[in-house]
């Protein structure tokens, strides 16, 4: 199986009480597909500009990663620049130039459209609505949005809800999407749009994943964040917790309640390798041994008292 | 084996956004004893006024709460008076008359010097001391405290930081105190004193128990909050998961890593009831049983992938 992921490829100016960087490798699609790469081959739909880096593309063809889908056009590639606080809580996006992604349209490669795994990252629903159009009958599709979006575009992020399997959204985002201020209720209005599951993402708490089983085991799933004693650069964060999540499944196979859960810490794991660096730096020499590694100490940090066998028996049904 | 705790017994004034009470049963140590007697017996030591009504007393007294060491003086009772902001995160003090609370020195009496758990709920740290001072050689001791104390008696508090077992914080507080932004380091601080545990509390997004141990099962453990829909009153969360804690492992008797994990999923459990009613309300009809069921709960909504008995091996020793 192999994964397709559309979102942006750009270029940063970082900020962080860690130091800075300047246009450095950036942009959704280009975190997700350097750290899936990992557990399986990647397909990126996405545009640079004429000015992008020959070394970027180089580094993501080394890593498994399929450009065939990759449109380079005349002009400036995607630009983003933005500062953190001191406590990384918050990050003021001090620039931003579309560039040549102003009139991108995702368009998937004929050999692509039967790709099983779909990402599509944080960029213009009507984008992601696109895409899925050109998709034949994926096995998962998952999608990440912002308050930009949920603010500017709401009818169609709320369309786009209703067409994927998985949403992926960070706390705020999701009340503000719902108009709750609790998230159990938010997650019950987002969940009746369609979705099987909503992944809340929560930063340094973790995260909680939302299925519309009625169990215990299927419809609720609490995960702590890695405790890291030192960010770097929380940038692309919630794009390689996806990935994590997304690249598990597909090398996993099984869609159960069960391998969900193992896959929100998989994504939890791959995220705290990620904000130890800037960029996708920490990515560069990341293996899968070292996210299992972590996947393990959290089921040490979480343990209390084991489910029998016989307990989580229920969790092995497809959501 | 029984408990003792040392605190505040008030009147409170409370207001929510799903409500208000007016001089309703309030206090530290009222939310800990109201709920650790549903593990054991608990003797209070604590100062009311003369104005304090009977009925609070006949109803600690029903519940096995030793009044013994209740001081009933003339004047007024301690009163608080505090307003919840929408979201429930922050509270406001309106105000906070000491009255016979001012002169308050606990006097331990003699018959409960030798009380093996002791929980030394928030006040004055050089009552905290007092305390410990008159105690012999308790199994377990544990403090709560607060800003205030941090801010305008640090170097008692320190002592008193010396001088217990385990220590509860929210996460503010054990910032502040340890002069850090990241919670690891300001954990590896705070243990430096010499607590065998601290608990850091998060509110709804759970809490973090730091041990001494150099081990993945003894040196820190990751627990979520129980998802709640519907928070009417937050007063009193800490006081009871407090409670839970210490309630669980005075019954249990065991003080291993093991015991003390499970002891923070009672506390968590015992919380996330306490603030289902304004004041003491929930816990008033509370059942052991209806905590093990949420302890249970809590086991499914963390499950990924258990640990192997040989793999939780090591948890079992006393910390």
């Amino acid at each position: 199986m192999s994964i397709l992921v559309v979102g942006s490829v750009g270029l940063d100016n970082v900020q962080t009480p860690a130091g800075s960087r300047t246009r450095t490798l950036g942009g959704a699609c280009t975190y997700f597909a350097t750290a899936a790469s990992l557990y399986d081959r990647v397909h990126i739909v996405a545009v640079v500009g004429s000015d992008f880096p020959q070394e970027h593309l180089d580094f993501l063809r080394r890593r498994n990663v399929d450009l065939c889908g990759l449109q380079i056009v005349e002009g400036k590639t995607f630009f983003w620049a933005g500062r953190y606080d001191e406590d990384l809580d918050t990050c003021q996006t001090l620039d931003t130039q579309l560039n040549v992604f102003a009139d991108f349209h995702p368009l998937i490669p004929d050999e692509l459209r039967a790709t099983e795994y779909v990402f599509l990252a944080n960029i213009d629903p009507d984008l992601q609505i696109e895409v899925l159009q050109q998709m034949r009958a994926p096995k998962l599709t998952a999608l990440d949005s912002m308050n930009y979006w949920i603010t500017s575009k709401r009818e169609s992020l709320t369309r786009a809800l209703t067409m994927v399997d998985v949403v992926l959204l960070n706390q705020k985002e999701a009340l503000q999407f719902a108009g709750e201020s609790n998230l159990l209720s938010a997650a019950r209005r987002i969940l009746g749009l369609g979705p099987k599951a909503l992944i809340v993402k929560k930063g340094e708490h973790g995260s909680i994943c939302f299925m519309r089983g009625k169990g215990l085991g299927d419809s609720l799933f609490l995960a702590p964040a890695y405790p890291l004693e030192h960010v770097v650069d929380p940038t692309g964060a919630g794009d390689t917790f996806a990935a994590g999540f997304m690249g598990y499944l597909a090398r996993d196979g099984g869609l159960s309640a069960a391998a969900l859960r193992r896959a929100v810490v998989h994504g939890t794991a791959v995220a705290s390798f990620t904000v130890e660096d800037f960029s996708v730096d920490r990515l560069r020499t990341l293996s899968l041994q070292d996210i299992q590694a972590r996947y393990d100490e959290l089921r040490y940090l979480t343990y209390f008292e084991a489910l029998t066998s016989a307990e989580c028996g229920g969790f092995g049904e497809p959501i």
